[in-house]
């Protein structure tokens, strides 16, 4: 079976290549009349009238001048015949192991979209993913938020961590190890949010050739050595988890969903659009990082998934809304529904068509707005600036939306407090809507995850939520439960930040990490990189 | 008629192209040898012996090693090839529709040399030109720079821009839109600089294709938007300045002009030269802005053009001067003319061979200064610094002439203060001299607009002039005027700041847009991006 | 004769090279199973079962996973084979003119390792260099280390400067002109360290061409110039020197050998390494520039030269040690050598195959540290941060290796304090230790000059050796001296300050420049860019 799909061989521009994309399109489209449409075609004379007039997007010269449309097919294509080469090898595999289930790994993060993995998910007999850390201040969060994915892929069916590092990875300029506790904390972290295998690359560090100096459950210095001691202390740990009965266990859905969309990521990744600063994926991460700093857990989960099944959903940046999404959001809002939509969501069809008359094109009844034009910012050029105020004290940067209309009955949460000139001084930023049985709120500009969590208590307040309904409620830990079959909850406490912290313990202590429980066993104390797991059985 | 030649098809470096080339050089030079001389190919065994021998400047793995003479001879051939095509584009069509007039879009600004449009404009029957504005607080006096340049490659003579934005662009990393009153305003500073025309890409926005968030008169929110009405209202000011008998009128010609140079900006484009941080191109922008910041308004004018003609004229990094344009300038001056020349000016003749015996080569007696070398300014290495002070209070940046002995008479206006061991303590920065009946300036460094600004008082002293001659005299106003053919005096004002400016409204006025014309009707108040334009007669 | 081998030619990747690449292989190797074992083939399935499999390392889209035995020995067989190139010219003249010495001009420099010039040193009749200065702060340390690196390349044999410039060179971005005094203080900082010739690059300037801007002996301003006046001005200088008895003889052997080893630059150059940040050529110029800050000057020896003749020895980053090195530097310390080793030293064998057990792994038991692994440090992700202090009041940047065991005996001088979680608080940092009749420093991160010459004193303390043993024993000057067969001496102080600075004068003034003797002729002051040389007599 292949080994991380699309990572180093994603797009192929062979006469082969284009021979197969052709034939994808005619699947896809049964006319070359209808790519025509697709593409926009007519703009710049690029009809064509027969499908062998298909080239894949060669370089030329200018990415700007690519078609938007083909390129966006070109990526949705990269990603099927991948797919079928996979299926190809499962079904050989599959008729001499036919008992054996068969996965590959796939790369899911915050920063990663080479292939649709959610597409990928109905192919995989369990879902598998590979996670390197990200450095710094986002390692544990990105690592939630990328596992929360991966279990939403999964569709909540347990899936694996096939591959992570024991310390540093060796493909990056500046290659950071793993501080004491982080090895362990983030195995477990995949396991809270529904891993059943943790697994590392590689074994045995290899002493020669291109990842000599990558990380290794028994590393270059020998087994007398603190990353071997924790990846024995992880086994036993693994197992007491198994011995407990966590296997099979599914992570409890939360309260809020945020909802990521492989198509929208590669339509904006096109370079002649409002501003290259924003692609959709550069949003979802902070919303799910400015729940967690008001106390909340969100589910991440596919635009395909199970969004609608939540009592609150967050379309950030959701590029593309289909004609058949956007009822769906419609339906959901009208049916009771509370959705938060921003700035750059619902902009084009799945064609990449632009919605006319006004953004969000396609549900601006459902958010009571009408947006004209786009404010990006910036600071490439001397007199420009990449920021603007918000009256509720926080502050935008690299996109906003012009909304020059607001429905009756809606709420202007914030406007931007700008030079009067501009004219974006007193323009509506956050509005609050009602629609049908639902409410909606509108986030029409970038805000970045601590301005996310300055306006989430009142942007939760007018959608009538509380801001703790799922999660800690406790901006300092991370929470996430495991429910078995017969009642059992296993919560996983871990510390977010970078001094001791204290919680309640829910349940019987099963695992500690740089972190003990303490007084007479209601509370724990966790260090940095630390956390804790306990088990109850829910009395329902 | 193409489009935009050059924009994205500059160079060719096919076996085509190469022929091609080679009967260019033929033409041009005669012989081989004569080639040889003038590209130095003595200088690294680069002599051919036949113009088979000629190859493009293809890619050789550091451009700072391409021959600068081949390169500098493949741009005028590439500009010069480009133009024979459209030449016989238009005779094609002209045979078919003899009474049009037959033009192509050129595309001048201050940042783009892609082809000669000096040269370009003896084979049009009319200019036309594209602008995009430059984002930041540059917007208007770049506008107003390539449109005056547009002016002075039309020769005066009525132009038509044809397109330009609504608002913002789609090709830039960040695509800025334009504040209310800019689309009107910006407009009219094209208008002020001698449009007769003015049209925008694109009609209608298109919803699929590369240029879909490229602005446009008809925008993707529809026809109820800010920008279809200001679309409206711009018709509908034209029309009144057509009725008020603008068309035909030419814009006054100034005192002073800066001169600017489509081949002096090839040949610094060359890798290999004193910095990179200083190519021609870098000081006219300035000059002109300066120059605004006293109150003066410039024409930009063509090396080739009549600056002659003017009380001042400015060579502001002209690095190019042939033997004929030396001459024409000794001529200038000798005959009463005022001249300022910076640093970086008449370096080599047309053929980039160095003038010799001390900088500015050619012009040493007229500018009364000789330049030993010079002493390029960074900060790219621990312990440089890009910044030496003058003793008039600016500073210098990126280049400084080592100005090592002063003409009898000559007087040094300022002088560096730096570092005792740097040789540059006490070295002469700005020296006046006096030749003929005429008067130069020279300045031997980079002072950029605020340190030109700041010593054009008394630069302009020293040439006897007063520095409010032509333009609005105040620097927050940039002041244009065209003349009609009966003595109709069209006087356009537009505010400069970022805040109201009350200025003295001459004549009648025609338009106002974000001001209005207060008091007794002598004064106007303007706010930014907001202009007036006015009518009156010439009693004269 | 070839000029500048490898500079722009460094690799060839065809067909041809492809075929003496495997020739070369063969010569190394003897089998393909010894290639495979050498490249670690068995990793990623890169097996080869034939010489003729073996292509060069061509671009595969990352260099990350390019591997690495091949990539360093492409670079080896890379500068075999220009050697033999220069070896087959060098032979066809030799029958030509047998009496004539024949050599090529190396580029050593700082930062400048196309070819294993110490390896080359074996083929010329002489050693020759071109040196072209480092703008800014660097300039005279760099040329002198580089200097001394040549002298070390030449085995203190006279060599010649063949090439460096009077003025600026015209291949940087920015080409900064040398400032007064420089050009002839250059010349003579080469002399000190070992020059018997100084020519320069070029001649008489030429008008045209790629270089029409690098400076020369006759620049473009003509002889009236004080480049000329100072080219003069060093012919006469050299003159003296000659005529006093300076030719032929020897650069004075220092107390302290800095190693430089061209391999180990090659093989951290592979971007799959813990840091980019860190490459062995890193280290060895903060050293030699931190031990002049303490007046020590150094030799720096290329790793197959003379080291062990030394009272110490400071190995900087020297990745790969040999089982053959490692015994030699355990001899030499065992025999009573002194040592200073600092992180990135000694990790793999010639064949870049790790040394296992922990760092630095052959050579453990002679500095008495164990480390487990590394922590590069860096600022590339929020919340990284690339300082980390020392107890000693220095700050590490860029690598930090975790220390997790001294020896017993071993003195701890310094450890780190940072974050209590981030696992590196009270490691140890610098480490001495005893072994056999000698002793060891190992200093287990990168500290930079500043960081270098603040801790210096005290590690020279724990080596037994005071701080001033060699050099001018002043921060303030570079002092060298070449000892003449017969005793005669020949001091140079240079100023490394940017102010005047007065020093003792240790026989009779030859020559000085910037610089006046004073009093009754046992100091002079010298003033920035300025020196002195002397001339005594060896009384023993």
């Amino acid at each position: 079976m292949g080994n991380e799909y699309g990572c180093h061989n994603r797009f192929d521009y062979s006469d082969d290549a284009m021979r197969a994309f052709q034939e994808w399109c005619r699947e896809r489209y049964g006319t070359i009349d209808a790519v025509n449409d697709a593409w926009g075609a007519n703009f710049w004379s690029q009809r064509m009238t027969d499908f062998s007039q298909i080239i894949p997007p060669r370089f030329i010269g200018d990415g700007n001048f690519m078609n938007p449309g083909k390129l966006l097919d070109f990526k949705r294509f990269s990603s099927d015949a991948l797919k079928a080469f996979y299926e190809a090898e499962r079904d050989a595999l599959a008729e001499i192991t036919p008992d054996m289930p068969l996965t590959t790994n796939f790369m899911v993060s915050a920063s990663n979209s080479v292939m649709n993995y959610d597409d990928w998910g109905d192919v995989v007999d369990f879902v598998s993913n590979d996670h390197y850390f990200t450095p710094g201040e986002a390692h544990l969060d990105e690592m939630a938020y990328a596992a929360s994915l991966t279990d939403g892929i999964a569709r909540k069916n347990p899936w694996w961590l096939m591959e992570n590092s024991t310390s540093a990875v060796n493909w990056r300029p500046i290659n950071y190890r793993k501080e004491p506790g982080q090895m362990i904390r983030d195995a477990m972290v995949h396991v809270a949010m529904g891993a059943d295998a943790v697994g590392f690359f590689q074994w045995r560090q290899s002493r020669a050739g291109a990842e000599k100096f990558h990380s290794s459950m028994v590393p270059l210095a020998g087994e007398d050595s603190q990353v071997f001691r924790d990846v024995c202390t992880l086994g036993r740990d693994l197992d007491a988890l198994a011995d407990a009965g966590l296997l099979g266990s599914r992570v409890e859905r939360a309260k809020v969903a945020v909802v990521f969309d492989y198509e929208s990521q590669w339509a904006t990744e096109h370079t002649a659009t409002p501003t290259q600063q924003v692609r959709h994926w550069t949003e979802p991460l902070d919303w799910f990082r400015a729940l967690l700093d008001v106390g909340v857990t969100a589910d991440v989960v596919p635009v395909r998934g199970e969004w609608d099944a939540y009592d609150v959903v967050v379309l950030p940046s959701v590029y593309l809304l289909s004609e058949a999404d956007s009822q769906r959001l419609r339906d959901y809002v009208q049916g009771g529904g509370k959705v938060i939509v921003t700035y750059a969501t619902g902009i084009s069809d799945e064609r990449d068509h632009i919605w006319l008359g006004g953004f969000p094109g396609s549900i601006r009844d459902v958010m009571g707005v009408r947006v004209e034009e786009f404010a990006p910012l910036g600071d490439d050029f001397p007199g420009t600036k990449n920021e603007v105020s918000l009256s509720n004290g926080t502050t935008a940067h690299d996109w906003i939306d012009v909304i020059t209309s607001v429905a009756d009955g809606a709420d202007v949460i914030a406007t931007y407090d700008d030079d009067p000139w501009s004219g974006l001084d007193g323009v509506p930023a956050i509005v609050a809507n009602r629609f049908g049985e639902g409410r909606s709120v509108y986030v029409g500009c970038r805000l970045g995850r601590d301005g996310l969590a300055a306006s989430l208590p009142e942007v939760l307040d007018a959608l009538g939520v509380a801001d703790s309904d799922s999660g800690s409620g406790d901006a300092k830990v991370l929470r996430v439960v495991r429910e078995g079959a017969d009642g059992t909850r296993f919560a996983f406490l871990f510390n977010r930040t970078r001094g001791k912290v204290t919680v309640p313990v829910d349940g019987e202590p099963l695992l500690t990490s740089m972190a003990s429980v303490v007084g007479d066993g209601d509370t724990a104390e966790i260090t940095p990189n630390g956390f804790v797991v306990t088990r109850s059985v829910c009395a329902d």
